[in-house]
């Protein structure tokens, strides 16, 4: 499963990185290749200052090593292990996070990962988890329904409870209690995925990384382009602040990265390029644009309600 | 001593903000007044986009109210309280953060509090914090002897062991570990502080908050209108990502506020206006001054050795 999912990761990470390059018509990813003392190691591939994009990074990582007894004990799948087989862990992922130059165009985050403990062979010693989600900074419906749809008939082929679950798992996941805020207008969220046969549930895997560029891309092609004033550009700064508290306040990824041996550079490599905090800022005007954005992150929406 | 304190911070407040204006010429500071809905309320009071600051912000805070049993627990103070009364709190203090635009200009942060549990009478139930800190995006070693000299001053006055235990406390209190690095070049720290009579430590709290215009101001003098170019202030947008990334993740009292009711514009008064994350940018050339600010930051400094 590791080579699987190893290889299904790096096709993805092309795939993405060649169609996004195809729209910036000139910028490239540059390619990092890390390794990681404890074992493994992975490929970043980010581009900065583009033509479309402020920041876009696409990582995948492919790590092995021990566990400390802490992150063991508070981890899923160690049943069943015994020794040193408890702090043994594999792990497979791909992610990425894409935040455009232009305030109608939103960021973007996906993850999907394949995590094992002990050789894997275990039952239930092995799980996968992922998803992907929206940020916009101006909302348009018409975009949150494509997203959503695409991701729902991703999950649908492959059990009709995954959808409204994972959908609802999202709005949970990316809340910022602080602000009584989502981050975004969510998508597909998952974690300890393992109630059936890991081939099916890679399967599924597969299919929502795969459902990634019919999902984003047709919405930043329609909004790269827009013409935005100062005001927007404004609001769109202190969208990405709240992006950034979120990241380094709740985000488990990433305070779990920043307070072990990750590779710092990929785990903050989902920053935005700029961002911006005012001190308690007038709240939107009633009836504005910025006013309906928050109004569907304080309460998340049903967007494929038939 | 809650009115004492408080009379004092308030006293401190308006004395610092006056130098500012004074300053800016123009640009004044806005106040807001705010009330706790559990008890007590603050005074912030900020100034943004003025001519010498992108972001100031001095706040007075005088809370009570009830400790959950969990921050009970988890707080010094309680020992010889029983019942109620152990989760009783008063709480009055001062917090400011000041951001220049010039990038050769040093970010500051100051704070003094006085805490107390149960009504404060029982021994060990009260005490007091504070300190006071610089956060260059250039290193001038002037400025830093300075800012450690005058704080080294109110400090001997009254123990002269706490200039040396406050300045290496500081040093690990502002320590990044996901980056090796400290926030700034330090200066003073302390909590807990109760090991002598209350008007003792009061005296010396309130000597340290005198200390902060005569340790701040002539540096901000000399830096505010020196050239810059968009190299510089590029690396000081950097180093704002840095300062969030040391308040979002580690600073006790925002993770605590941000976990709790506190008032939420307030908590974040500190973040930068601006900030920047580049992916995994090229380190600073050997001898320039970005490296030279890196090294003391790598390994911090005895500013007053003899």
């Amino acid at each position: 499963m590791l080579h699987h999912m190893e290889s299904m990761v790096r096709r993805t990470q092309d795939s993405i990185c060649t169609a996004l390059e195809a729209l910036e018509g000139g910028a490239q990813f540059c390619t990092d290749v890390w390794v990681r003392p404890e074992g493994g190691g992975g490929t970043s591939r980010v581009l900065q200052n583009g033509r479309v994009f402020e920041k876009a990074g696409v990582g995948v990582s492919v790590v092995r090593g021990k566990l400390s007894e802490e992150a063991a004990r508070s981890m899923g799948g160690g049943q069943g292990l015994v020794g040193e087989e408890t702090l043994r862990f594999s792990a497979v992922g791909i992610s990425l996070v894409l935040h455009p130059h232009n305030p109608m165009a939103p960021t973007v985050h996906a993850n999907y990962r394949y995590f094992e403990r002990g050789d894997g062979t275990t039952p239930g010693s092995w799980w996968f988890g992922g998803g992907a989600d929206l940020t916009p900074s101006y909302l348009f419906e018409e975009d949150a329904k494509h997203f959503h749809q695409v991701h729902a008939n991703a999950c649908q082929k492959h059990d009709l409870t995954f959808y409204p679950r994972f959908k609802a798992w999202c709005d949970t996941y990316f809340y910022l209690p602080h602000r009584g805020e989502t981050r975004g207008i969510g998508g597909i969220f998952f974690d300890d995925l393992r109630d059936r046969a890991p081939l099916a549930l890679f399967d599924f895997v597969s299919a929502c990384a795969a459902a990634f560029l019919p999902a984003y891309l047709p919405i930043l092609e329609r909004r790269w382009q827009m013409p935005y004033t100062e005001e927007h550009k404004r609001w769109q700064q202190l969208r990405r602040g709240r992006y950034v508290e979120f990241n380094l306040v709740y985000d488990r990824g990433t305070v779990f990265g920043l307070k072990t041996t990750g590779r710092i550079e990929s785990i903050l490599m989902s920053l935005p390029l700029t961002s911006r905090w005012e001190y308690n800022p007038n709240p939107p005007e009633e009836g504005s644009q910025e006013a309906e954005l928050l109004a569907v992150l304080q309460k998340p929406k049903a967007w494929l309600s038939p």
